[in-house]
């Protein structure tokens, strides 16, 4: 009598982005006419607009020209080069006889595959190096990567939709911080929990020196903020163009990989900031704003584009166009400031890539879920695909104190609907400076959203953790869950505050009423067999390492001597085998592991 | 040189599911034909299954019938009514002479407002009475009121999707726990901390008696999943129609407004769950499922379901129909286990309503974000619109020891995409047994989702607190910011652990570079001017509380004596105002604030 399952088909297909089955291609459902793609997306909503027909092959320098050909040869000559493209199609661009690329994206586009390309093709292992080079020369993808710093210990890495989501996370020194030493410190921590890109956003201290620093001792991206050194130890009121350009060329030819610049905040701009709740949250926002008012002109990044460009191409320094007049609070989301912006943010674009300058855009800080897609769509038809750089967003106000989590949860959607690098938030958001742990919690919240963004697009390769973390906890085999855990640490510490056996059970269950157990051992079902993961007896788990102690101490659910004992067990210590042959044992049979646990708090069930 | 904004509308418009303006509803941007509904919904990526034609209204017992009328007038009689409906038809209803309505949905039938349903109107604001009968009437919403609580405290509360998203936080004793006492202690914390039901899940410890205090105690509704009850003390084997009746009948009785049941798994759906990565992963399905195997015959709830409505029917204890068979890893997600489960689902809501029982369905589990929309409104169809209540579910299975966050970001997109209710998960989750602290991070993540999706919805009202608080964040009126916040005392703590004066600044940034300060001094923006939000001068903050003492001393960031300080101040103690006329002001001037916080990290520029 069982209910017929209706003629469905498995989710959306075609978009108008082009075909992407998202993350129901690991199941083996692949939509047609996609095999071998690189590019991923959501489908679109109705009403989303429509992507742009551009790219940055469309805006090249004077004395360009190119075109696809259909049929011809490889060339490589003066001025002038046909090289086939990853799709196997040709491409032929000629330019000035006297031209030398310095940028990834000049290299890209006179068909070179650079060492940084090759790096990068085997850090995201879907794309082959043609293909790399090929959505660099689209303007889709960035490799921010200063010469200078390149020379140090940068390990080059790519920001971009056809690669998988990256995540950025902010320090910076103050004035009475210890400085240097502490930033560096914060730094490696970040790294250890997954950043792929650091922002120094230091306004005191020893500022050129911590940066200095930080860039010789740092493996991601740098990127900087330069209009908070043009301003310390001046007057806003006289900042123009000398100053900005001697402070760029100073940041740059120090390593700088990246570079916010609010040169999208236009003196039109403003009237339409007036109503809004919240005004300006940028801090460069802000300051040009008011330069603008005071001067009544406009804003000099704007004018003066063209040299800045000319600066960063020196030393292929990206450009992060900032958004000055992102909203500051669900109530000013996507209003007519923030798309002005966005607007001139897409002119910025075209201009950059005329001067053969790498771009990623800046994007918003506030925005109620349902408004993210159109946001990402957005960005993505007026920027012509340039890669989309996100604060959050948060998805709702109320919850200062949490807003790692307000904004990790809009940060997933719009990593899903197009956004290419996130940038964290911490749970100190508009209530101080973030501590070390708040580093931490802002990290592993921003690496889930990447992550999760990742898997639902699709992104080859991306759900294979997950799926053996899946297979090991279905083995009940503790020790390869936590290793395939992304923070071992925190989840053994957990497990063995309730249970310190590792065994076909754990403390929210106990063994009658584990699923994952009765799972595993009804024969019919593959579940939990995996050779992989097989083992053999349950076994009391090691000594709690400094790290988990900390964890355990700072939850304060033990008490000290219980989270002491925890961590000076040691195989003598634990005398669970005193009738087994083999004295000292760390295996315990299965009546000993629930014998040993029933002075814990576990479920138990007696269906004997 | 301005870009100008290429013609675009302003988001998705009419879907197969009608129009829902969304968020975007707040800026006045209204879609035509949408005044005066009451019901929810994001717009259909394309793809998406069209919603059912049928209602509860097409499931009515044998001897009943109903029709709309164009025109008439309003009947009370004997077998029949014709009463007016929210969207002012006429409904005509006709049934058995003798029938006397029990449950809300039977109450609905017959054109009755129930004191519950008025009650619940008051809470949803945006709800009439009438609207309130018409949802619960058509299957849509669901009022969890057994009869015997309603004697207790239970303050009646609804659940469906033209209503607020509901949050559910679980708890339950175990065998070596101190039981009682210390399970209403979690009830109480987690309705302080939001939770709209709770489910008690007690498998162990005086159950009966614990399960009679919650009810007891509680101004939330009560769930259980009875079939612990059934096994406990009894071999699984052994489990048939008459216990399960028993059981069902005693705890109706004790006052438990819902019940968890897993008549879904049937014994033709246990092949499919063969390849799993993970198998059962639900208590309650793998015990049925080893049971059918065990007996080789067909799972006893759903063969006995009438007899189960009826004891149900008689307290008005309302169904949540497990979902025995949901996936516990994204590799599981939308596999023909669960949706072969998810159509029987939809027949035992048939069923249900046929016999005049309120019916809600349980959902998944572990799901990649980009199969959310499809999980949410699959079910949308199958079960005809009965309210969807979801457990997460988790976007990622990598990140142990987080999953009350992988979980609200799936939670979130679920509840935007059709979901009523959403189950909690703790940060314990997969590893042990959430603590107290625990049950406070599991519903303030899933307090952000529900919220979140409601707002992205478009729901009346609820963004307001946002939009208030962010007037107040505005204004830098510190004491309003932290007075609108979920959390107070943890955005007050923070905030107060790097500086304890209220001023137009914070540590983020300090004086110069507040861009919200800068804000709110440009004259021509609106921004931080808000009339109730306007403040005088800089104050030192009041001492810690007690909870904020306790939540610096848990972050460890200050040191013992630094957090001692903040909690004991005093007027005299501060001593900030040495000069002034009035002796002992808790108030400062500009300077004297920025003096007073240079020794705090906080970031000073020098723009003079």
């Amino acid at each position: 009598m069982s209910y017929k399952l209706p003629e469905l088909g498995l989710n959306p297909s075609s978009t108008s982005a082009g075909t992407n089955p998202g993350s129901f291609a690991k199941a083996g459902k692949i939509a047609p006419g996609t095999e071998g793609r690189w590019t991923f997306a959501s489908p679109d909503t109705p009403g989303m607009p429509e992507p742009s027909d551009k790219t940055a092959w469309d805006f090249l320098p004077a004395g360009w020209t190119t075109e696809e050909l259909q049929t011809g040869e490889v060339v490589s000559a003066s001025g002038q080069v046909v090289f086939r493209q990853a799709d196997d199609s040709l491409r032929s661009v000629s330019f000035p006889a006297d031209f030398e690329p310095i940028t990834q994206l000049e290299s890209a586009r006179v068909g070179i595959i650079t060492a940084e390309m090759e790096r990068v093709a085997e850090r995201e292992t879907h794309l082959s190096p043609a293909q790399v080079r090929d959505e660099v020369a689209a303007g889709r993808m960035v490799i921010p990567a200063n010469k200078v710093h390149l020379q140090h210990q940068l390990d080059p890495m790519c920001i971009g939709r056809a690669s998988k989501t990256k995540v950025n996370a902010n320090m910076g020194a103050s004035p009475v911080s210890s400085g240097t030493d502490e930033e560096i410190e914060k730094l490696k921590w970040a790294e250890k929990w997954g950043a792929d890109t650091v922002m120094d956003l230091s306004t005191g201290g020893d500022i050129d020196g911590c940066r200095k620093a930080l860039i010789e001792n740092s493996n991601v991206p740098i990127g900087t903020v330069p209009i908070y050194s043009m301003i310390i130890g001046r007057k806003l009121y006289d900042l123009n163009m000398e100053i900005i350009l001697e402070s760029l060329q100073h940041q740059a030819a120090q390593g700088v990989d990246y570079f916010t610049i609010h040169a999208g905040v236009l003196h039109e701009h403003l009237q339409y900031v007036k109503e809004r709740l919240i005004g300006i949250v940028s801090r460069g926002g802000s300051l040009l704003a008011k330069w603008m008012i005071d001067h009544d002109d406009e804003n000099p990044m704007y004018t003066g584009w063209e040299q800045i460009c000319d600066v960063m191409r020196e030393y292929d320094v990206t450009f992060s166009i900032g958004d000055g007049l992102r909203p500051g609070g669900l109530a000013d989301a996507t209003d007519q400031a923030q798309l002005a912006e966005l607007c001139t943010l897409g002119e910025l674009t075209e201009r950059a890539w005329r001067k053969g300058v790498q771009v990623m855009v800046e994007g918003p800080g506030h925005v109620p879920l349902d408004q993210i897609e159109y946001n990402m769509k957005l960005q993505r038809t007026i920027c012509h695909g340039a890669p989309f750089y996100v604060l959050g967003p948060l998805v709702t106000d109320i919850f200062p104190g949490y807003d790692h989590i307000t904004s990790c949860i809009g940060a997933t959607s719009a990593g899903y609907h197009g956004a290419s690098m996130l940038c964290y938030v911490t749970p100190k958001e508009h209530l101080g400076l973030p501590k070390k742990d708040d580093v931490k919690q802002g990290c592993v919240a921003y690496k889930i959203a990447a992550h999760s963004a990742d898997v639902a697009l699709g992104i080859p390769g991306t759900r294979d953790q997950d799926d053996e973390l899946t297979k090991a906890r279905a083995a009940l085999n503790w020790e390869k869950h936590f290793e395939l855990s992304f923070d071992p640490d925190i989840a053994r510490a957990y497990h063995d505050e309730d249970l310190d056996v590792d065994t076909d059970f754990c403390a929210m269950c106990g063994h009658d009423w584990c699923s994952v157990r009765i799972s595993k051992e009804i024969v019919q079902f593959a579940s939990g067999k995996e050779d992989d993961y097989k083992w053999d007896k349950a076994k009391v788990s090691d000594a709690l390492t400094e790290e988990q102690k900390e964890i355990l101490e700072k939850r304060g659910v033990l008490s000290p001597e219980e989270v002491h004992k925890l961590a000076s067990k040691t195989k003598k210590a634990v005398g669970a085998e005193e009738n087994k042959a083999s004295c000292h044992s760390d295996y315990v049979d299965g009546e000993t592991a629930k014998e040993i646990h029933k002075n814990v708090e576990v479920v138990e069930l007696e269906t004997k």
